[in-house]
């Protein structure tokens, strides 16, 4: 499938509709909007990124009869067996703001070895088509985590994940050097790059 | 992504292995199977099509190194709120035979009445690369139920569903009248347009 002129960003999440943005500004893409164009809610009961993630793009462009991208994302730390995992925006309880859902992570990670707080990010993106294809396209972003915050930028866990390679947490990179190695910019360029091929 | 040259073809359902060559004998693809190289097993326990289709397509593609396709089908039926739906393979319980799932069907629809015995059967295929990407392509087939089982051809509730605008079963259609109608001729010519535009 070609890269749709068209296309919804299924998201209302302001920090995914940024980075996005962002990331896929070369797309060449008009976009529309939950603001041009509402859509119903989708609720996130899957147990796999790829199932909300897809369920999302499918829904809002059989809603509105255009091509929709949605991804989902999380945050997966060894020591808690892969956890938070798909429920990272839930962490701390349905509706949990970002910070309540950090100092969650930091408490249960507080007692395991500095050396033995590694885990990765990962992304799913999805684009879905009214009549029933889609492209999906899956990445990750290795690093270790800090019990304290650091940085402004970015968005969700951030400020205590720090990229394999960096000596600085996601919250402190700029936004391009974020995009350049986060589990989302390498999720959309493959998302892209399977659309152009 | 466009079609791989080589692909696995994901399931050990015989009358799966058998349909999926048939209509995609024109793909032009180098078919890699069970016997030539075989994979660890992937339960079904998604909750979707999608999700079951494009976790065994993953799955296999991640073990063997190569580009996978697998599909997910159902049978929807509307006098019982869409079920046995991703159950149908398992209707009448783990490993059960095509005929006891079939029984098991006529069982339950025998009192509904027979203007209400409508349904559709559901095909998602799935294209998964060992990179993270994937495609995936769903079709449906309207149809009505019966009691009585008639035809040899197919497999699963294929002598229990007419297809709308046809008088016989699935069952009773030649291979290349069902594939031209079939949720799972549908869904493969869509990954197909999918693959190759």
């Amino acid at each position: 499938m070609p890269i749709p002129r068209r296309l919804v960003l299924a998201t209302r999440n302001p920090g995914k509709v940024r980075e996005i943005l962002r990331i896929c500004a070369d797309w060449g893409v008009e976009w529309v909007t939950h603001e041009d164009a509402p859509w119903p809610d989708v609720p996130e009961t899957g147990t796999t990124y790829l199932e909300n993630a897809a369920a999302k793009a499918m829904a809002v462009a059989a809603a509105l009869g255009l091509p929709a991208i949605a991804d989902d994302s999380g945050i997966e730390v060894d020591a808690l067996g892969g956890g938070p995992g798909v429920h990272s925006a839930r962490f701390a309880g349905e509706d949990a703001s970002d910070e309540r859902n950090l100092r969650m992570l930091v408490e249960r990670i507080a007692t395991v070895d500095p050396g033995r707080r590694t885990g990765r990010y990962r992304c799913l993106a999805a684009c879905a088509w009214p009549e029933g294809m889609g492209v999906w396209a899956e990445a990750t972003c290795e690093g270790t985590l800090i019990l304290e915050p650091r940085g402004s930028g970015g968005f969700g866990y951030d400020p205590i994940f720090i990229p394999t390679g960096e000596m600085r947490t996601m919250a402190e990179l700029a936004a391009e050097e974020k995009d350049a190695i986060s589990h989302r910019g390498r999720a959309f360029r493959g998302l892209r790059d399977a659309l152009r091929r």
